[in-house]
This record gives structure tokens, sequence and C-alpha cells, in this order.
């Protein structure tokens, strides 16, 4: 049994605003839920309509279907839904510039900024610098469709400018006038830019920009002028880094 | 001015058995109106607010901004609507067997759908095989998504298990214990399956894979149970077998 102000409190997560009001934010389904108690993210409640899982912890609170029904954003609610605290990263700069990161310049569609966190996990790359009108990561449809890859990949929220020039070079960046990715050189420490849906790399980040890529079409030159979605590019561009040093390569 | 009649059919087209019944789709905004007009595709009517565009021509008509409203399929409406014959194409297996085919098996997201037709429309792949129960790629959502490649690729909705049979080897499919895609052989002819969102590749299409593959996480052997999303994975493995023959990477 959950109060009314409890209901409403979990529905306003739904927006960024409430979210860093609180720095709260929601995810549901048992796996995640389940996933987010393992991990380090601290985990303030656990609402849940199992009533035998919900009898033994302190932070579980057993709800009914009805009540699960009005405080899921899922138009098929799941078993479980989690209030969790929005973890703050500490950017290490000098830790990540020996490392592969991501830097998303104003992505502004939720779906990608799930998808291009989904594909950082799967090659290994354990950080996304974000500018700060980048979509939220903790968006509850970005939590759902990371599916845990949220819990292994850091998104850090910064100006993205001051970041990319803390961590220096390489920094990579796509454009219709880049060298082929599939004969660059590409190191395994770097930035790899990606930009906005609409108008690409901004003017202020592409200046920082020491290596411009680009995906060739095929055949080659038939480039037309609609490129692919970004979250596509950057699993290709990410591929494309990792392959270089794939042990199945050599 | 439009009749109540022609704005209940145009809205009728939002589903695929209308869709169906009257062979016919929808396509919003002046840019993909005006490619479809220039094409093999049989634009049926056009439907304006720009009375001056549709004074001269028999196939437009001039509507008001509220009669827009009620036909368009979008949150913001544009200032063109057209209604447009489904093309039939006839799937000529011996052509197809001289190239590369992708083959959607069961894909269900619309979203995933409009996305691999765009990567395939980048990469030169001219046809995709799709299996019955794959979303229907003349959705509204899919035209607005596909930004002009639903013209230039064409999308065979088929049995899929006779049309891959009837085209024969080489059949690539992505399975976990695939061979790494980076160092497989692989040719410029022959078919890549993609399997559906929750359950992959159907068992009677991975009978038929002659070779299967892998896009390895990095580092390797670190692959969670949690995959790439279908159009993730497509771009990928689009990307990489063309790589092989890309003029810039000799």
């Amino acid at each position: 049994m959950i109060s009314k102000a409890e209901i409403n409190f979990i529905r306003s997560l739904a927006d960024k605003r409430s979210r860093n009001e609180h720095q709260c934010f929601v995810a549901e389904g048992r796996k995640i839920v389940e996933e987010l108690s393992a991990s380090d993210f601290f985990v303030r409640n656990i609402y849940t309509t199992d009533h035998v899982a919900a009898a033994g912890s302190d932070n579980y609170v057993a709800v009914t279907a009805k009540e699960m029904e009005r405080i899921s954003m899922l138009k098929s609610p799941s078993d479980y839904l989690a209030v969790v605290d929005i973890p703050s990263y500490r950017a290490d700069y000098e830790e990540l510039q020996q490392r592969l990161v991501l830097a998303l310049d104003d992505v502004q569609d939720p779906g990608n900024v799930g998808t291009i966190i989904r594909i950082a996990d799967w090659f290994g790359i354990k950080d996304i610098l974000c500018s700060e009108a980048t979509a939220d990561c903790f968006n509850p449809k970005v939590v759902q469709a990371t599916m845990g890859a949220l819990l292994r990949v850091k998104v850090h929220y910064c100006n993205l400018e001051t970041a990319i020039k803390a961590i220096g070079s390489p920094v990579y960046g796509t454009f219709l006038d880049g060298e082929s990715a599939y004969s660059s050189q590409l190191s395994q420490q770097g930035v790899i830019v990606m930009g906005n849906e609409g108008r690409g790399i901004s003017d202020k980040i592409a200046r920082l920009v020491t290596k411009k890529i680009f995906i060739p079409p095929f055949p080659e030159g038939t480039a037309t002028s609609e490129s692919l979605n970004v979250s596509t590019a950057t699993a290709i561009i990410c591929s494309e880094f990792r392959r270089r040093v794939s042990i199945f390569c050599k």
C-alpha cells in the first residue's frame, strides 16, 4: 500500500526536472532491478507485486497490481519497479586519457542514447561524455532500452568542450570529408565524437577534432545526403576501432 | 477541400490491414513526396497546403491546414502528404544469387526495419527479403524513418525459407557460437539473415545458414547475455562485408 503522494512522486520521475531535483530515477523489470540491487547503485525502494519477496527486506514495498499500474511508465507493467539514486561519477581525465571514450555532442533522441550505451558496453567502452543538451540517460525509456548496460558504462554529463580539451588528442569525429574509417590509423585511446541527429558535430567541438573519419558507402562515392543514423554510425565506428586489436583478426 | 470519406480512407492507411486491402501507403514531407513523384512509384494523390503547387497538376489536392492535421499521422504535420501505390517487386532469384541480400526473419519493430533499410541503402544492398511476420515497411513510421532509402531498396515480403532455398548458399547468420565476423571469409554475394529482436533466428531458417558469424565484444570473451540490437548488428555486419572490398582498404 502506497500513498497518493508517493505515487505522484514516482510518476514525476518521468520528467528530467524532477529526476534532477530528487537525484533519482526509475527502473522497471525484475532482471534490471535485481542487477541494480547487486551493483554499486543505491536502490532507495523496490515496489513489487511479489509479496513474498517484499516480506523479507526493508526497502521492498508490497503493492497491488492496480498500484503498480499507476506508478509504472510501461504499457505492460512488470512485477518490479525500483527508485534508484542517480550515481555521481567523478571524471578522472588522466584515467580517461588511457582509454577509448565516446563523446555525444547533443544527441537528442533518448532511443539513440540508449542504443549507444549498449554499443559502448559491447565494445568495452567504459565512459561516455555527454554535452548538457544530450538526452538524459536516466529517462525511463533509456533505462529500459539499455538493458543493464547502464550499470557498466559511466555516463558523464559535462561541458563537452572543456572535457575533451582536458583529455587531449586524438579526437576522432565523423565528417563527410573524412578519411575512410577502414583505412585510417585508429588508436585504442582517444575520444570518438558523435554529433546531433540533424546538424552533426557542432562547430566548437569540430575544432577539437584531430582526425576526421568517414564510413564509406558502397560502392564508394555513392553517399547520398541522407547519412546513417547516429547510433548506427556509432556501432560501425566502435566495431572498426576494436576490430583492429581483435585477437581473431591477427 | 476533401470529403470525410477521403479523410477516413487516408487515416485508415495507418493500419496494415487497410494498406493491404487498398495496396497503398502514406508518405509525408515535401522532400520524400517530391522524390516519390520523380521515382517509379505510382503516386495517387498529393495533398498539400501549398495551393500554388496544387493549382497546376491533376493529382495535387489543395487542403487547409486543419484538413492536413486531420489526415496527417505526424505530430507536426508537414505541407505535403502523398498516397502512393505499394510497389510489387518480382524477386528474380537468379539475379539475387549474384548479389548481397539481407533477409529479416521476423524483425518486429518498425523502427528497426526502417533503420535496416537505411543501412542497406548506404551499403549498396538493393534487396531485403522479409518473412511475412516482419514489420511492414509501409508503416508510416518506417516510411518517415527511412528518409528516401525505401525508394532505392526493394523490400520483398515472402516465405523466407522458400526464398533462401531458391537463392542458395552462402547463407550468413549471427550466432553466439559463430566465427568472428572480423576474420571470417565473407563473400560479396549471398544472404545475410538477421533474426527477431527477442529470439534471434528461428530454427527453420537457422538450418539454412551455411556460415555462422559473430560480432566479437571487447575484450574478447566478455559477451553478456544481452546482445546488440538487431539494427546495430546489421550495421556492423554490412560494414564488415563491404569493408573487405573497399577501395580505400587495399
